[in-house]
């Protein structure tokens, strides 16, 4: 009987710790062993707009990294102007998402790479026509040689480029990872008691890990259903279980500063909305203005080191490429 | 008669010398005498898509500092998709151009930033609009008033920063101006051989200067009528005069390989092409394919150094920060 209990105790222990584990948030530290000529290749194709049908969209376009890897607007610009279902997450630390999009239909960054290239509503382009255009260009077809050691360009190696790249989009040292680290002094008083508020009601559940969010789905209204007019439904959209419909990725909160508006519906305009709609829906905890204004300074405490590169370069065309088509 | 005819040769003498200095290429120099706060500041504004209705289109939109500054568009993409009038020019080397637009409504660089931001089929904003939106991020606040010393942001200082960070925007170190400064093997024989062609043909009479261009208003169809759809009239809309009637600026050949597709109206899509059309419309010279792909051979030589910067991270809105209107 005492072996079973100390047996018991023993699991006990192992579970807490393990859930404690999980709920953890851990510093961000710099990105390592990366392919670097992947990473070059990478921001070329990142930030090259011929990616897309019309010649002026590119990754960056919606994942603006002038602007905290986002668009800043409820839901993106596509082509033709066409208004996207959804906000664009940011690209910043996304490497340690779960998996990607809002309801996690791409495992993994090269998976979803290749998805608004070909979506009618975003680059609205084809992988094809995007390898065609790169093939056009010997400069391009010189680097993808010399990173991939293949004569052909392939979609394979574009998303694999591009997710290169973005795995160097950390933003580590921001002020709470400076104070995570021992350095006590940089948070303020009310930042502190921002971060004891947010532990102590259960935002720290959903948004751990180091990027604070990206570690699990779920679901968006929980105490109180979600009110919008947003039809996206998350997770079921994937796994077409009827107890995913409305689970969402939990987005990251680092440099939360920079990534507004709030949710997948971007209807959150400011830190105080989304906090307020959070503790209600989520957490049944109507924060005071006080302890809201509490939380909202903490959460500008994770605004980390921005991602530092020189603008690339971008090969020209030649007369063989395949022309841009904005107006058709 | 004698003292005469010597001052008459002397005065003829430097008539040509002038004729010859209003004629000549010379290399691109780096650009000195610049505001260096005024150009980090504008470097920021240059990228900042706040500065338009939508939230989502800055002057590097258009003007891309990835794409030899420009968009490589026949015609640009305005506020909803709107189809622009005519084609982007290159910010590259701008600051040299006798005035701006092809049309040289803009005096210099100043007056022409804050067209764009304004124009209903572009930036599609309002100079008040834009100045309360830097007006509502803090840091935009300390930075003018680090800048320009005044506790107000107005569109003056705006657009004397966007000017300001636009004049470090010159290309020097060409294989062409190597040459020029006496590196003679570094073009080959047929590029040597296409730049005789090019001042043999009189090409040089209209493209001079630092930037090939940029130099003189002149009449588009010359010795034959240009046919295009596009209803640009260029320098009469400024003038009013008749025999302004398409006249344009002639443009830069600095980067021609990098700012395709060429012309005002953007029809021609090929550096062949364009060499062809000004060939017979301006010179009454019909170039065989192998004198074209000479003078195209040259042209090519004209890429110069990009601009090398870091992209800039720009400041965050506010709660109090007119939000982007891209759907209305």
């Amino acid at each position: 009987m005492k072996k079973k209990l100390l047996f018991l105790s023993f699991i006990s222990v192992g579970l807490l710790g393990f859930i404690i584990g999980a709920l953890a948030i851990e510093p961000i530290v710099p990105a390592k062993e990366l392919n670097l000529a992947q990473v070059e290749l990478g921001k070329k194709l990142y930030f090259d707009p011929r990616l897309s049908k019309s010649g002026f969209i590119s990754c960056n376009s919606c994942h603006n990294l002038s602007l905290g890897g986002t668009d800043n607007l409820k839901t993106s610009i596509g082509h033709n102007w066409q208004q996207g279902p959804i906000n664009a997450p940011t690209v910043l630390n996304s490497s340690m998402n779960i998996a990607q999009f809002w309801d996690g239909r791409a495992a993994d960054l090269k998976a979803q790479a290749g998805g608004p290239i070909e979506n009618p509503g975003e680059m609205a382009s084809t992988h094809a026509l995007a390898i065609n255009v790169l093939e056009s260009i010997p400069q391009y077809i010189a680097e993808f040689k010399q990173v991939f050691g293949k004569n052909k360009i392939d979609i394979d190696q574009v998303t694999q480029a591009i997710a290169e790249f973005e795995k160097t989009l950390v933003t580590p040292n921001s002020r709470f990872d400076q104070w995570l680290l021992g350095d006590k002094d940089v948070l303020s008083v009310d930042e502190t008691a921002g971060y004891q508020l947010f532990q102590n009601s259960g935002c720290q559940a959903c948004h751990n890990g180091p990027a604070m969010g990206g570690t699990s789905f779920q679901k968006m209204g929980v105490v109180e259903a979600y009110d919008t007019k947003n039809p996206s439904e998350g997770l079921v959209a994937v796994t077409g279980k009827d107890t995913d419909r409305f689970r969402f990725k939990v987005p990251t909160l680092r440099n939360v500063e920079l990534t507004y508006p709030y949710f997948h519906d971007g209807e959150a305009e400011t830190l105080t909305e989304a906090v307020d709609v959070m503790g209600r829906l989520q957490l049944a905890r109507n924060f005071t203005p006080e302890e809201n204004a509490k939380i909202v300074a903490f959460l500008k405490t994770l605004t980390g080191d921005q991602p530092t590169f020189v603008l690339p370069i971008l090969p020209p065309s030649t007369d063989s490429t395949p022309k841009p088509k904005p107006f058709e």
